[in-house]
């Protein structure tokens, strides 16, 4: 961190500012130039205490040098991490997709759903049993019996189960039916969930809020890590830009940006991102070419008829053919899409 | 509701459409023009539908007509709600002004703000005592600790106390210390949050997301209102855009935008709105001059020690200072600043 | 400016940079910290020099410490400047109102406007004769035939009159017929109509590009000051954020941003930064207690009739209404409303 | 075009509105619902009209049926056009690649770069001879001697060439040194400049505005092609967002709704939407497997010496990596990359 001082500042103003940076246990190291003096400051996170003198008289404006995420970053870990989901690995040179209704409706058509998905080459089932709406009029989840239908599927199928945590309460619960808890955009920094997810040790999937910078994001995932929790995928859905002929505007830069800052696996979300089935395999394709290590797609077998995002659902024939295309593009890339668990 | 036809729509495809219409509930009536049908749906709350109709074959696009909200909208009350505050009332002729420090830290330094405060003309403290931060690395707040030291302060001053709940398991401890709820930029769509204050009758502050559009607003007051609390405040401060001069970009057409939409108070907060002292009070005068009912300003005796936000605090002789100016802009559009509680 | 080393960076690296500096004319002081090696420059303008150090080897990144603007700034001209508009000062204590059409569509339309806004208490006359449609198939406006119906109306009623230039062929004939020229949002970045009103020493209103940042605006600024014209008044028009509820969100923050960051008078067009007639009062009021200096507003004696903006068009005694209102905020923060030019 | 009332209209405003639709000679269907009435408007382009309605009494809003161009439009010409540039097509079959300086600035360079480009398989060479630069202060192009050194160029490597237009009066020599004339993101809504090439009949390169919707740059070709020009490329550089890790924000959702909406080739800009080098190659590939036509790019053999944009140019040997990597991706998506000009 460097202390910018402004043009007029005094010495003893600057003397204040030293003295200040050394009463709180830091090293300072002073640089004069011909219209002002800047300070930098050396030990042991000196963001932390930025506001301890953006407010001192003399001070202009503070730099920060390093990141504010530690466990996040790449200088902590070189490698890139992977994240286990019952045992498909998310992270390595497998491309992983999760694809599966927006909500559990019903158990039949999931059943219907996850076999389409197994079939078509998907890696694991999504699915909502407890969704964020913004209506309180809307269709908010079935709740525990929808993550009973989800186990009850799995069973069958074989394929792990991704579904969300709205609250630190519901994440004993869905850890134990399912494989991997979804953090979603909306709740990318309800702190006391990531704090929940942290102590869990259970596989987590942290969506990007929908006006999070990527900083914003890498240090909700600092949270998860902090509370002792190494297994987080990070997910783009798309950001509110002014935007209005798709429901977000994919950040496709967040791919490659968020590869080179962190060791975390990344993958992106089309059906969010675009918010219209039309848009998603075009998407898909430019995710898996940018770098991302997976995908999370809706689908739906009859998207006309589902209580919630039908229109970003893609139906059963059109994801086969969502995977056969991403297939073509791993492969360019130098990455493979691995068998799903039973095959 | 109306349903947009595509140019090359069946008559079939028309009747399906008028068909689903019918089995959900609701009538239609067609309107067949030179290039394409349009099918209007009349009922109770038909864009709960929407879903089942946008991806039906031949429709090109759904248009709502009414708008997703409804306890909280100009239609439903005309005249102004008033949410009481410990004796003040916000959403009257009064403007309302809740100031004090953004974190709790101390007894003696949170006393010393309310005595300030209280002695320029402020109505209510305002102090997180649970704050929610982006860096796990940095102060989260008191707790209850932080939560019994307002309950003194306020014993003593007699301004009543506003502070945030950031879970619903805070809802009730808070609704038992504090005069008012707040509900975070961060949570104002935490549903289940809103669903607690709803349930709890304890006035509530509704903070906008910064990525929330006006409408996602209103939609989260009426998760509150349809629970049965009627007492809400909307809270301007600041939305998230390229600009980055400030923090936030206030936006200051949201006032009189939500005063034709809503019954409901708007209050502004300029200090998260523009992130920097320098610009709070001019930023204040301006909330008022559009149409606000009243302001919540972060005020530090020692904002250059403070633990968080310190950057935006008003030291209290420029707090006064707001005060006296904002009296003479309330005044000039026809308004008051009532006498605090004791005076 | 200061380049900021990685970590890894090597001592023959750290060389290689300051020998480019010492190459290009400046001066460097390095800073030797326990992580990385800071290296200031020192020297006239090294921002412009920013691309020759940012790919060299070793470099992490660039920060910059001055401003890129000089003349704009208030620390290149301390005291306010102020602009003449045919005997009226912008920038002085004095609040100056600019109303008229969107567009010039008639004479005697024009006329009964003008006669309107100066009962009002109106200041000049604006009036586009070259408008910027965003489609091709939208009134184009009258050209020098509107022009002249300006220069007309001016005579009968001592108004004067600002309109747009949109390309510097454009500004010899703008220049004859008005008393200001204005650069329109989307010519902002025109560099060769900055130029050309930057050398023909007439009063000029610069709109914020829709985009723009403060500093682009600044910068924008720094072009009409350095080529010799110093009547430069910027104009905060509203920017494009995800809120759809008004055509651009007002950025209510600029007007002290600018206020502190520059020594140009700023004023505030509410007609454009709200797209509707029934927000343009309420955010005029907040734009003048925001400290600006003006404001530029659209009136119509029948906006159901205007070719175009008609929605955000106040009609004339609703103008007056405004007028009287803005008098009673330029009051409150120590302002006037200075008489119009005949009264 | 419709027309919705609002639920207070009276009969007699009905009336009101039914007779200027017919007074401007279009035709109407009144629909007449249980709480409202919707009047729709039929005849050629009432949308021009519609500022006409938008503040007669009763009327709550316009709700616009078609879009607002046309021969832009998919519905208009339903088949992919193409657009030559010297034997090349952009818009079949083949990606096509556009590579080189941002700005020219010296002879040798220029030769050397377009060597290494052809040698890459490039197709054509792009370089700014006039620059529009924020900064007055910054290098401005070499201007026509640049256009000079391009065409010289071109003589000897037999790449055609790209290059910017500024101002309706640079086009005829334009148009006489290169093959097709690129209009800048800056430039995209100066209409005289795209009423200049669309009388030209030369190809033209329209980037997108950086905060201009997928509407807006429709629009802007709308003029072009109204003009008699149908030789119009369309290019996505990013837009302004939140986000500032990267310089602009790559919309990928614009390359496939582009493609949806409209019959005009659609190339990618990875250079200026990620404004670092570091993203360009990821972000190539993730245009081509979205569906672009083509792709343009920054070159400069010595990147940390280029006087504008280094921190975005590529290196020859990455830019020919670059090129063997989305020829794998065109593949994957059952494209080419075709030879260039003389191979």
């Amino acid at each position: 961190m460097m202390i910018i001082m402004n043009m007029e500042a005094t010495s003893k103003q600057i003397e204040a500012v030293v003295g200040r940076v050394h009463s709180l246990g830091f090293e300072s190291h002073t640089s004069q130039g011909e219209e002002r003096t800047i300070i930098g400051i050396v030990g042991n996170n000196p963001l932390a205490a930025r506001d301890q003198f953006v407010l001192m008289d003399g001070v202009d404006r503070i730099v920060p040098i390093s990141r504010p995420y530690k466990l996040a970053s790449r200088e902590f870990i070189q490698e890139n991490s992977t994240v286990p989901l019952d045992g498909v690995q998310i992270g390595g040179d497998g491309v992983v997709i999760i694809a599966g209704p927006c909500a559990v409706e019903d158990r039949s058509l999931l059943l219907e759903n996850a076999l389409a998905i197994k079939e078509a080459g998907g890696h694991a089932l999504r699915g909502g049993a407890f969704k964020p709406r913004s209506s309180p009029y809307a269709f908010q989840g079935l709740g525990e019996k929808g993550l009973e239908m989800l186990a009850e599927v799995r069973e069958i199928t074989g394929l792990p189960v991704v579904t969300e945590a709205m609250s630190p309460e519901q994440v004993p619960i869905i850890a134990r039916y399912a494989d991997m808890i979804q953090i979603g955009a909306r709740n990318m920094q309800n702190f006391y969930l990531l704090h929940a997810v942290g102590e869990s040790q259970h596989p987590v999937l942290l969506k990007r809020g929908l006006s999070s910078t990527i900083e914003d994001l890498l240090m909700a995932a600092e949270y998860i890590l902090s509370h002792g929790n190494r297994h987080v995928v990070l997910c783009e859905r798309g950001i509110r830009t002014f935007e209005t002929s798709t429901r977000n505007t994919t950040d496709i830069n967040a791919i490659p940006v968020l590869k080179s800052l962190t060791h975390l696996p990344v993958i992106l979300d089309p059906s969010h991102s675009t918010g219209q089935w039309q848009y998603v395999t075009a998407v898909a394709r430019a995710g898996i070419a940018a770098g991302a290590d997976g995908l999370i797609i809706e689908v739906h077998p009859r998207p006309e008829e589902a209580l919630s995002d039908g229109a970003q659902s893609l139906k059963p024939e059109r994801f086969a053919e969502l995977v056969r295309q991403v297939r073509g593009i791993a492969e360019a890339v130098g990455r493979t899409l691995p068998p799903n668990k039973d095959a």
